[in-house]
């Protein structure tokens, strides 16, 4: 029970941090108008509230790793680290969403979508040019944020010079990612199976889980070697996470996972399971549905079983059966090496096994 | 003589650093693929050859301001946080020109129409939507990089401490600027004169003015004082450069300022000049040929006769004169506080009369 505890309270805690720093931002943005302070006030609805997997897993970690448990201080600059990975990947999913032309996610609108609704004549061009033009400058600021956090994080000047370049590193990754996504959404690169995982643990993977397995490593003072293996770790897990999101989107229960059923072939995503069903002979049959805003569920479920039919299913479900092994050779090796703490262990397990059983 | 050499020099050496700057990232980046290497390619030949007006004021005044010559290690640091300047507007600008849709800047194509030439099948959406994305993350990328800069100066911590939340303010400002210029262009808020001066003001003069001058004042330890009459001293000139930009490019020789002429009238941009005009009885026959793109260039030179009739012009000019005297006002109030050395003063009034008499 006295783990429940602490995992509530350090959400709490995470969520006090990132409450402080919007409200203190909207105040500041008084001064420039009512329209720039709305911004705000959008921007910490719609960035609290979620799940803080990323910030949740930094602190997890970060006490696995640590050889005692951290003073009140150290909790402190952890936090306030974990804070600023949540407010990179909203500004990631601020530009994404402008990327994609989205309006909504997990079926509610986005800020988007909400700054849209927010005008009175309803979606006009000017009003989506004045919503899209918000969200670049919103995920402009919270990137700086979190930049500027990072570099004023409470930690040795050689924590800090790590930490500025694992971020330097994230981003610049992220963004690679990001990049050939659009690239396969435009048809400028060919949506092999080969650049699609790249491009999943580069956009994903590496801001969601290398970031914070490595972040903790660094404010804990862990070993170089160590931050390596973690990273192998996260990107391996996060590899899996990412395969696992795609199959639930095509194959899961929309009432459990909360998405759109069919969005994914509707919006033509390419994603592991269709650069396999491409390969096979059943492919001409799927692709009449790909990229079809108008399909219709019973053509979406006919395409879902063809998805299955054709072996994409389960090589898939193969894909992320290795990346989870692969993630669990790696922190086997660490262990042997005397890299990691038990508790380390026992933490990256619990994940991995969260990671291969979810279901949302 | 030797003067000019210095200047000439001093070019090149940022240059260099934006150059080595830009090397560096198109290596990293060749491992995401070749169209994440092309976009750093291209965003090295956009973003050099400009006049680098930023980072030369930088480094100008932190010339000016220093008790003493600056030693190699002193101007190495300068340069490298001038550079950093530099590449913050080139940010700025890749995601005005995303917001405003341009394809073009003083007659020649930006990245986005330069990425957009770049494709085999032309203008077509996938190629603006490629365009355009890669900007956005070309832009974030920037950006990250000129904080991530910033943080790593190589100056004292207290000297850092001072730069970052100078970095942090005028990044703030400079969006909260941007996004209250796109309520304008949206129709979103009422241009008039005090909102459009004060957005002037927030979006340009802001980071282009006061960043350089008060980085300046930093870098060579001046006192908060003389940094605070230093950011009075930026926004005035600012402002005034904004005006004269705007009184240029409707009253100016297009063979020197290098933009279209009659594009401001063309695209409906909300300036001083037009909210003067807004207020008089000649707006009614202004109206009719704002914001039409197809404005011909007779009924450009009718709109700017009626501008000039109606008192905008000279309204406009006089608006420079007050910016450029309360610039000298607050210059001399610190010359007779003791604040600024005679050099600084010098340096800030060979500044502003080339503001006052620039013809392009």
């Amino acid at each position: 029970m006295s783990t429940t505890t602490t995992e509530e309270s350090l959400g709490t805690r995470i969520e006090q941090a990132l409450r402080h720093r919007f409200s203190e931002r909207s105040a500041a943005a008084e001064r420039y108008g009512s329209e720039f302070a709305g911004l705000w006030q959008a921007a910490e609805e719609h960035a609290l509230g979620g799940k803080l997997i990323r910030p949740r897993l930094l602190l997890d970690l970060a006490r696995a790793l640590a050889p005692a448990p951290l003073t009140a201080d150290e909790m402190r600059s952890a936090i306030d680290v974990a804070a600023h990975v949540e407010l990179l990947h909203f500004a990631f999913l601020l530009h994404d969403d402008v990327i994609d032309g989205d309006l909504m996610r997990r079926r509610r609108p986005n800020l988007i979508g909400a700054l849209v609704a927010g005008r009175p004549a309803g979606p006009t061009e000017p009003a989506l040019h004045w919503a899209r033009s918000s969200a670049i400058l919103l995920g402009d600021l919270l990137l700086s944020s979190a930049v500027l956090g990072f570099a004023r994080a409470g930690v040795t000047d050689e924590a800090r010079e790590r930490l500025l370049g694992l971020l330097e590193e994230t981003i610049f990754e992220t963004v690679a990612g990001e990049h050939a996504d659009v690239a396969l959404s435009d048809g400028i690169i060919t949506p092999d199976l080969r650049t699609i995982l790249s491009t999943s643990a580069y956009k994903t993977a590496t801001y969601s889980f290398v970031l914070p397995l490595r972040a903790a490593a660094v404010l804990v003072g862990s070993s170089t070697a160590a931050e390596d293996h973690l990273a192998v770790i996260g990107r391996h897990l996060g590899l899996a996470y990412q395969l696992q999101d795609d199959l639930l989107s095509v194959f899961g229960d929309p009432e459990e996972h909360g998405k759109d059923p069919f969005s994914d072939l509707r919006e033509g995503k390419e994603t592991a399971i269709i650069a396999y069903a491409r390969m096979t002979s059943q492919w001409d049959g799927i692709e009449l549905h790909f990229g079809r805003a108008d399909l219709s569920p019973t053509d979406g479920a006919a395409a879902r079983d063809r998805l299955r039919e054709c072996g994409s299913e389960s090589f898939v479900r193969g894909l992320v059966r290795e990346h989870l092994e692969s993630a669990d050779a790696a922190l086997r090796e660490a262990e042997g090496a005397g890299l990691l703490p038990a508790t380390a262990g026992d933490a990256i397990r619990a994940l991995a096994s969260r990671v291969g059983g979810r279901s949302r």
